[in-house]
This record gives C-alpha cells, sequence and structure tokens, in this order.
C-alpha cells in the first residue's frame, strides 16, 4: 500500500477531528470528546500553536470505504525535561482499522521521531493504557521504557472545579 | 513569612538551575541532571520558548543560610488533549527545605493554574513518583485525580539510540 506522511494543514482538521473520535471509540471513553474542528483548526494553526500534526494519506484510488484519503495522524508538542532539556510528546497516533498492518502507524511514529530529533529533541514520550496490550508490545519491541513500571511515575490532573479552586487561590501580585 | 511569586527572568537561570540539582537529589536521580543554566537561558527565553517558569523569592532578610533568596520555582509548558483541548503541565515544583511549610509551594502551584486558566486550559496535569508520599498526598488533599490508578495510563519514553533507532526509519518525504 502506497502512503505518504506530511504535515497536517487547516484543511485537515476535520478529519483529524473524525479519526480523534475514532480513537476515543476504541480507547472505550466517546463521551470524553469535548473539541471539534473548530478548536483544532484554531490551537493548532496560530501563531504560536500548542500542538503539530502529521496527517498520513493515501492515493485516491486507495481510499476508504467511506472514501477518506487521511487515514492516520500523529498529533504531538514540545514538552521540557529539566534534566534532559528538549522533548516530544506524542498525545495521539492512530491509523484507521482497515489501514492497519501497512506500517503507517511506524511511519508516523518515526517521522515525529525524526522531526524532534531535528528540533534537538532529546526524548520521545506518550501515554498508553494499561489494557493496551497490542500498543504497549508495538512500543515495548521498539526499545521504548515504561517509566511507570520500571520507575514508579504516576500521572496526575487537576481539571474542572478542582482547577478553578487553586487558580482561586493564587497569591496576588 | 513573606514571599513573592513571579515570572522568572533570564537572570533567574542559575538559581532555577540549582535548584533542579537540589530537587534531583530528593528525588535521588541526581545523575540524570544533564542541563544547566545555559540551556535553560536558550530554551526558556527565546522566540517561542519550550517552557515557562514561576519563581518564588524571599525578602533579603530572610535569605537562605547561603544566601539564596529565589527559594522555590514551578517549570511549566503547554500541552494539548484532543478531547478537551489545552492544558497545561507541571513539570517541576520545588520548594527549598528551609522554607518548607510557609505555603510557598501552593503559591506556585496556585499561581500555575490560575495563568493556565488565563490562557484557557482545562486541564493542570502532572507526574509524581509513587514512593513520594508527601507530594502524592498534597496534590490529592487539594483533588487531584492519580490517573495511572483511576484509569491505567503508563508512561512510556524512547531515548538514545532508541529515539535515533526511530527517526532513521522515517518514510522520505
Amino acid at each position: 500500500m502506497n502512503f505518504r506522511v506530511r504535515a497536517a494543514t487547516k484543511e485537515d482538521c476535520k478529519d483529524i477531528s473524525r479519526m480523534i473520535m475514532e480513537l476515543a471509540v476504541y480507547e472505550k471513553m466517546p463521551d470524553q470528546v469535548a473539541i471539534s474542528h473548530k478548536e483544532l483548526e484554531r490551537d493548532g494553526f496560530c501563531q504560536n500553536p500548542f500542538f503539530q500534526c502529521l496527517v498520513a494519506e493515501v492515493p485516491e484510488e486507495q481510499k476508504s470505504k467511506e472514501g477518506f484519503t487521511v487515514v492516520g495522524y500523529a498529533l504531538y508538542f514540545y514538552t521540557y525535561s529539566t534534566w534532559r532539556g528538549r522533548s516530544v510528546y506524542l498525545e495521539d497516533l492512530y491509523v484507521m482499522p482497515e489501514f492497519r498492518g501497512n506500517g503507517i502507524g511506524k511511519g508516523l511514529l518515526c517521522k515525529v521521531a525524526e522531526v524532534g530529533k531535528k528540533e534537538e529533541c532529546v526524548r520521545l514520550q506518550l501515554s498508553v493504557l494499561d489494557w493496551n496490550t497490542p500498543s504497549r508490545d508495538f512500543y515495548a519491541a521498539k526499545g521504548a521504557q515504561d517509566l511507570t513500571v520500571s520507575e514508579g511515575w504516576h500521572f496526575i490532573r487537576f481539571d474542572g472545579q478542582n482547577l478553578d479552586n487553586l487558580a482561586n487561590e493564587a497569591p496576588k501580585d
């Protein structure tokens, strides 16, 4: 199968938004998706974008059952380690089920690594759910470390009312 | 104790670098710190900075044993959730031991939340080591969720040769 990995444009946001929902369904949390292509357009294609995105595209003659040619995406952003410096974080990596097994996921992952290296990033990081064995095996086979297992790192989140409470208690300038 | 939380400037990078090392010693991984104040100056105070930083400062008459007045820091950056949008990630939160118990850590955390809310962030996230009970309790008391426990999220990292291997296998444009 032929495919091409390229930087996403504003015009890809509807396709990306569609695949974000497909991925959330796979992750069994479709009711969690609260943003649409409009927020993606605003936040990813502004002066200082909050994220970067690559898409995988197949030729017209290989389009999906529903007629889509953009069949995968990798959404990432830059983070920072105070021990090691610049890093890249892969928020989402997704390939439509009917296009899996063709190296598209690997192509997207490797391209993010390449882009990150060009920006002098020394790490590529991501998160994965513990029951998602196919993904965990895929990353482990490529040499990734599971830092939750090896070092005991836990993910902590404030949101909603808890986040508001913190902000309201901030010291005055 | 009087203290003030303010945005870090380039001139604070030596203090921040010193405290990064102190935090790494506390986290039992001091040999992991590979960056100095020079990288912090370059990466945090450029056109599109890789991170933002707040510092906590005490008056001259309350300076530390060694003569420091910058006694804590919070280093953070913006990330993105494809389900919820803009988020802020707190990479490091640190207060020098002799200044703890005065609300400085809470002041830094709350200020990051306030800054994040101003940028329309809907989440404040961070990571913590499982044996670091004081920090885990501190965040839990303020309403944070531990997503590793509640949803099973694991942290995955590529670096060194594994990252190079990925980048070298990227599809050609």
